[in-house]
């Protein structure tokens, strides 16, 4: 190496936890914006919604059957049943318009209205109707408040039914439409632009040529991003000029909240990312392309940062207008991972590994997806699985596996995939955990229990 | 009661999984279509895609290093490090153009086409650069073949990838991605019809009313229908009217692939649509709408089913279009859930009790939507999991809780939601799995381990 060369090695490594720290402290819940209820699903809400009333708001009869005055049958006995009068009926949605008379009965169905005075409704299956209806005969005493669900019974006036940043699904729609919120107030969805590198890289839809392999980082990165509620933008693939690719990022952030790349983060002689995010926006390789921004002065420097910009600034410059958060992780795979701040808006550099960029974006973008979106809770809840395998590898960082998560016995297993090199690629389908094997020279052993990061299911 | 009365409880119940059987056994996969990869996330695919060239399909440099020629170097050490001549550079993307000569080296990048000749590839850090660049020393011998992917090393020519029917997520993505399919066949979305009833609903952006509630259920089951795959189409509160009721469904069956109701499946006076599920659809309680669907006779009466129709059409008018398949299923909660067929298309009666109606859809129609894209497996995989509380209410039939999974130190265990009447409906946004409580008078003790039936996550 020369020294030109070395300089590309002089990254220091950061953990996982703080690179997450350090993004997640620059970004906020995006806009809000009104959707229609059918529009929600999947879209996380701005507001905690709150019970403006109880449930039920009325006495509701819990049967079909008959709504009686408990007292006016206390004796009776299928040898002597009481014999009440029918006044009438009440169906779902009706109110009786009278109090219930002593020695009355009123026909009622699930879910109207118990008419006032009315003490415990009888089932229907246990009543036995006289006179085509006239009256009815009840066989057994009624209990006091039997099948009658008293206001408030299910949800009291005031409460809390749930919290901002929740994700609207079937049991949220419920509740909005219950309390009459037609219309929802949720968090805008981050738009994130997605750019590959690297020279190799041919558009999906093109023939292959030798050298050259389909760009397939993309459309994996567009997936996560829905998954993490997000709208891809996919912008191509970067040249290897760095300023040219500079020049590009700093356009695509001028119309997207935040910007995803996938390689070129490594020590190569084409790594036209890494000379970003070792040098900041405006100040790389070719320096060109300076002020592209227009943007406030970055804040990134003082935030202690500035023994992460292994090459300062030349001050003759103008002022970078992006600086660098993060280098290098200490993590396995994707060690290159980077981000740099641009203005308000956070670049994110993943490793053009396929495996290293799909760990790197679930560790580092989808919890900034989930915060843009107001989650309370934009990292994963993690937990303690029983390693299927021994896990020889020892690695001097923590190593992030892909892995696949199996219940059953009342245990939780993980299953980690992919790290022979064969079907690398093939086993992310099958991803629904990481699982982490700390640094150590030893790994870890079947059936010991391991640190695992659950992935993006539907309703975190 | 009376005999009419009488009528409406003689219902045979069947079990949950013969009425899974009963249901899918009338759909198949929907017609296919194609649609943009950037477009297919969260689709199932129409046919199995399968490897049509290797990966990679060159012998591809794993470093950025050189490409030697490793019995160059056999000798080489520290001290007496091996001097070959830097005759080339390859950037990924480009292919050199000549065999490798004996002595000389060929500056490499990661993923890039290792030279014709070359056996080994050297870390850039493990080298050092004379003469500008011009020669390099090695200083350690390397082995052969290390740091190349030989063609085929990831995945074999014809290798099967995905197979039909899988759910398209990022890992999907990123295979189609490497194999050119920039336009992916998919199975067509279920668009499944959605009908509320209860005269005591209100449609959802309607003031409340005395003794009325406001529709809960058709939100809820719309986001229970996207979750599964399909496209919710909402057509609105039924009347009481059963012909009515039978004739709007009839019309919305005619441009949905299923139609789902929700309540009037019960013993009430006002369930139209246990009428329907009784009696048949044109063979409704007021006799009117015979021949509404104008399709082919059903075929619901030629698989021994004919004992479930509780009451048989009146052989004096015409045919029925519509037979039941089931009106009673032994479970709790949500026993009078039903299904019939309509020509070739099903109706499923759900409860109108928000935690049975939420119950009903994911074991009965989430699995015909999952069919009807083609999913290899549309019922869940059942595991079995330790119950965190004593749940002491025995049941004559199965009872299905909605509960919560909970994993840590190796131990899975499920926590049942909501089966107070207390939080009913505010708990089903916590639920993502169900509790399977086998019929028996003693319920099941904490800790006991039960069949749990995850519930529709993100990627199934």
């Amino acid at each position: 190496m020369d020294g030109t060369e070395r300089s590309r090695f002089a990254r220091k490594a950061i953990r996982v936890a703080e690179a997450q720290r350090l993004l997640l402290a620059r970004v906020r819940p995006l806009a809000a914006e009104t959707v229609p209820l059918a529009a929600s699903y999947g879209r996380r809400l701005a507001a905690d919604v709150a019970a403006d009333r109880p449930v039920p708001h009325f006495a509701r009869s819990g049967m079909d059957g008959y709504a009686v005055r408990h007292e006016d049958a206390a004796a009776a006995s299928p040898q002597q049943p009481a014999a009440l009068r029918v006044v009438g009926d009440v169906p779902a949605g009706r109110v009786w318009p009278h109090p219930l008379a002593p020695g009355t009965a009123v026909r009622i169905m699930t879910g109207a209205a118990v008419p006032e005075g009315a003490t415990a409704v009888v089932m229907l299956e246990q009543t036995e109707e006289l006179e085509r209806g006239a009256r009815v005969l009840i066989k057994q005493p009624p209990a006091a408040g039997q099948h009658i669900a008293p206001v408030g019974d299910e949800i009291a006036a005031g409460q809390r039914l749930i919290a901002s940043g929740a994700r609207i699904g079937p049991g949220q729609a419920a509740l909005l439409a219950t309390f009459g919120c037609a219309a929802v107030c949720v968090y805008s969805r981050p738009r994130v632009g997605i750019f590959a590198t690297g020279s190799e890289l041919l558009p999906v839809e093109a023939e292959l040529a030798p050298g050259r392999i389909r760009n397939s980082n993309g459309p994996m990165l567009a997936a996560q991003v829905e998954r993490a509620g997000g709208v891809p933008v996919w912008l191509g693939i970067l040249p290897d000029d760095a300023a040219e690719a500079q020049a590009r990022i700093a356009a695509a952030l001028a119309h997207t909240d935040l910007v995803v790349t996938t390689g070129g983060v490594s020590v190569g002689d084409y790594d036209a990312m890494a000379s970003l995010f070792r040098q900041g926006l405006a100040q790389g390789r070719a320096g060109r392309g300076a002020g592209l921004l227009g943007g406030q002065p970055q804040e990134g420097s003082g935030i202690g940062m500035g023994s992460m910009l292994s090459e300062p600034a030349d001050k003759s410059d103008a002022e970078p207008l992006c600086a660098t958060l993060f280098n290098k992780l200490a993590l396995r795979p994707g060690s290159p991972t980077s981000a740099a701040i641009a203005g308000r808006k956070l670049i994110v550099g993943l490793s053009g590994n396929p495996g290293a960029c799909f760990v790197g974006f679930e560790l580092l973008v989808r919890p900034l997806l989930l915060r843009m979106q107001g989650a309370a809770e934009p990292l994963p809840r993690t937990f303690r699985a029983a390693l299927t395998d021994d896990f020889v590898k020892g690695s001097p960082h923590d190593r992030y596996l892909r892995a696949k998560l199996e219940l059953d016995d009342g245990i939780v297993r993980v299953r980690p995939l992919g790290f022979a090199k064969s079907g690398m690629m093939v086993s992310i389908q099958d991803a629904d955990a990481l699982a982490v094997i700390p640094a150590g020279s030893r790994g870890a052993a079947q059936g010991e229990l391991v640190e695992v990061i659950p992935l993006a299911y539907g309703e975190p």
